[in-house]
């Protein structure tokens, strides 16, 4: 992510030129850093080197970043369930194994924007969808789990929702510590998370 | 957790009557509801019912309560840790099964405590301490999980330090949901996340 802001091609200092994508990216690492309701219109044009007009020449607020931001997450998110759901020609299991596959590979390559989301509260309207949309979410993995049951592909005896809420809490936990950048690569956590999940800790001994 | 201040036993009700204790808890649940760094003594005293210099009286400020708050946590979790490491009688991956199954309770238990602690950032010197005790717990369970696999209760094709922050990733994930008052029982909770990640999802089926 860039640390310094874009300069425009005049060279102008004082002036950054920001797209609208690149203003966002500032926006949620700020964001990420000091809190959404911690965070002022003042901060972030300090932070972006833009007088607060400036701002509102690309957005009508920090209301309207945010949504932009967990929208971001929450279509990647989403996109992942709908490439499965397509998939008819699999097993619920095999469906439900690639969704938390793909989710740790989205939730690297969205970091700052999965991260933003999963700290939303709740305490505005932008939010309260936001929450909507993840309730949503948890509950379509909660059916695709349910039907993995039905099949005899995992087990029956964990309800649906609460094998949702285990899996999804592990994916989500990635952002505490995880960053991709010279670290483990993304598709060996995504295979390891995924190994523990599904075949346990205990799956490859013996 | 008390929703109101305790009253003094003259019944005033411009003075509650704390003892340590019962002040500790309303600071953590302010701070959990604010965010450590953006919780002043004005609220706090303001939240408790008490002028600051009465709260001045019980302790030496806000530092001290995050001090004694995530101190609390982290005695718990190291508790579990150094109960066993005493049962020497057992393998290492059943001790590794029962510290993430008692780390779940220990969780609901003292959930306000933990919670604080998971936020914990590293801003002060009180933080970063704290940071060192989650660092030095981590470097335990991965112990633990070296010697599960060396004995070959466990799978040993994945790092322990990254199994270490697999399951406590799922265990500390509970946070965000689980409330222990009229909801799922700790031990079935215990029971059940303690099944997905050592027998995992698929482990009871077929």
């Amino acid at each position: 992510m860039r640390r310094t802001p874009p300069q425009s091609p005049a060279g102008r200092r004082d002036r950054p030129a920001y797209d609208r994508q690149s203003l966002l990216e500032v926006a949620v690492t700020v964001f990420n850093e000091r809190g959404y309701d911690g965070t002022g219109m003042e901060e972030l044009a300090r932070r972006l080197g833009l007088s607060k007009s400036s701002i509102y020449h690309h957005t009508s607020g920090k209301e309207e970043l945010l949504d932009l931001a967990v929208g971001r997450a929450l279509d990647a998110l989403f996109a992942v369930l709908d490439e499965e759901h397509r998939a008819e020609d699999t097993t619920a299991t095999a469906r439900l194994e690639h969704v938390v596959h793909r989710s740790v590979e989205v939730l690297a390559a969205e970091l700052p924007y999965v991260t933003l989301l999963l700290r939303v509260r709740g305490n505005s309207a932008v939010e309260r969808r936001a929450l909507e949309r993840r309730r949503e979410f948890d509950h379509r993995v909660a059916e695709l789990v349910a039907r993995a049951a039905a099949e005899g592909g995992v087990r029956d005896d964990i309800d649906p929702h609460l094998a949702s809420r285990l899996l999804f809490g592990t994916v989500n936990s990635l952002i505490e510590w995880y960053r991709p950048e010279g670290g483990l690569p993304v598709t060996a956590l995504a295979d390891a998370l995924t190994a523990v999940l599904f075949d346990g800790l205990r799956g490859g001994a013996q």
